[in-house]
């Protein structure tokens, strides 16, 4: 496997162009190393990028690939005279749709990712709204929860609920199904009024044996047998109720969010 | 102010493409509707989507922007006959950086974003260190964090942790100062050991005072004066350590996580 080096240079946080560097693991042949280089915005700054990039070539015998987003033009092209594959977010992106849209792209920093953004304070009070109702904590405040997910202890709804709120403004509730849940076979009293924004997960016994191992080697909580039984009980019981499910197995959160919000739009719709 | 329609189509979870389109705050003169069309994965979708692609085009009067990141190139061809703007990551980014490294790009669905990632694992691990370690809520295991956030009750702690684990796995704690620790004039006990990966964040005394009172209203907590008292007391306790500080006050998350960032990779190196 070739090892090359990936750097991501931006004048501000550098979030899009990393994001944009996902897009790598198309090619699983190559070793990347990723460097970001953030807030890049001095040409002091930018000589010292140059100098790694350089650096970076000699070491592994491949030019570097440069994904960079810097508004300055000075900046961008000085940065532009190392050598290295360039992916440049402004002439690619920025600068052709300015011109179907008819307008000059904002060059300053900090603009994609700053404060001021859409939806940055529906993002944070969603966050706040999520960890206040992580695991059942509370049932107060569940009519304002765009989803409540449910599901087994350790299937995953936790992570997935902070992605939902972080990355979407999504306020994510949830709920865990208990043994007292499967006996009485019915879910908590509190979450009936909200079933039609309930979306369960569920994962394979055998996963959850192994994470839930991590946690309590040996107990019966983590016993293959209890998963088993757990699951079944809680998958029949989302069943019944007509609730929307997604395997949290082989799934990422990101997965997992993408699949939720698109029930949660056909909800708003 | 116009209005158009910007369309993320994507046969996974459409993340990198929504990524990308932050971009669109460069064009603060358009007010984009963006509509998220992840799982596009057929034929029929895609004519699902040049469907609401063209409605969205009459509505408007405007082409919409369509960002897409669709692996199967009879889908691509077929969802680029609609008529929009496209940026097409694998036309623009993916296809031309294959050339580069002399490989053919993966086209298959979910390569971005799926569980098997480089680095799913350790940001999973980040997430329940981080949860773990939330509000100063144990001592026990702060040698494994990589970065200690500190500063007063409301100052950004927690979604900047949370960030930080999710998006780069961070491990990161946090720690509340409080008026206790002022009175002290010392950081707690159990932070002493650590104080090379103690990262401060302050606020000004107006917005802390701003948000905490949507929280207890009239309150001594939040009063201007304490909230003044506080800050400088915490900001002098930093100094006196020589803890690098931000201020959260007209910062995002994303900002403040960049920033905190390139002090977690100095102590690394």
């Amino acid at each position: 496997m070739s090892q090359r080096s990936a750097f991501f240079v931006s004048d501000s946080t550098g979030i899009t162009a990393s994001a944009l560097g996902k897009l790598l693991e198309h090619f699983p042949d190559t070793d990347f190393k990723q460097v970001r280089l953030s807030f890049t915005d001095t040409e002091e700054k930018v000589q010292a990028a140059k100098g790694r990039i350089a650096q970076a070539h000699e070491k592994d015998g491949f030019r570097p690939v440069v994904i960079m987003s810097v508004g300055n033009n000075e900046l961008r092209q000085s940065l532009k005279q190392a050598n290295a594959y360039f992916i440049d977010l402004f002439s690619l992106f920025i600068d052709p749709l300015g011109e179907e849209l008819q307008q000059t792209p904002l060059t300053g920093t900090g603009i994609a990712h700053g404060i001021s953004g859409s939806n940055y304070g529906d993002r944070m009070e969603a966050i706040n709204f999520t960890l206040n109702h992580d695991d059942g904590m509370t049932n107060s405040g569940l009519e304002e929860a765009q989803v409540i997910l449910i599901g087994v202890s350790r299937c995953g709804k936790t992570p997935t609920s902070i992605y939902l709120a972080m990355q979407f403004g999504v306020k994510a509730a949830n709920y865990p199904l208990i043994p007292e849940d499967f006996e009485r076979g019915s879910l908590p009293a509190a979450l009936m009024p909200h079933v039609n924004k309930i979306f369960g997960l569920t994962i394979k016994p055998e996963r959850l044996h192994s994470v839930r191992s991590e946690r309590r080697p040996d107990s019966r909580y983590a016993s293959i047998e209890n998963c088993r039984a757990e699951i079944a009980a809680a998958e029949h019981l989302m069943r019944q109720l007509g609730i929307s499910m997604a395997d949290s197995t082989s799934r990422s959160i990101e997965e997992l969010s993408a699949i939720i919000l698109q029930k949660v739009q056909q909800n708003n719709q």
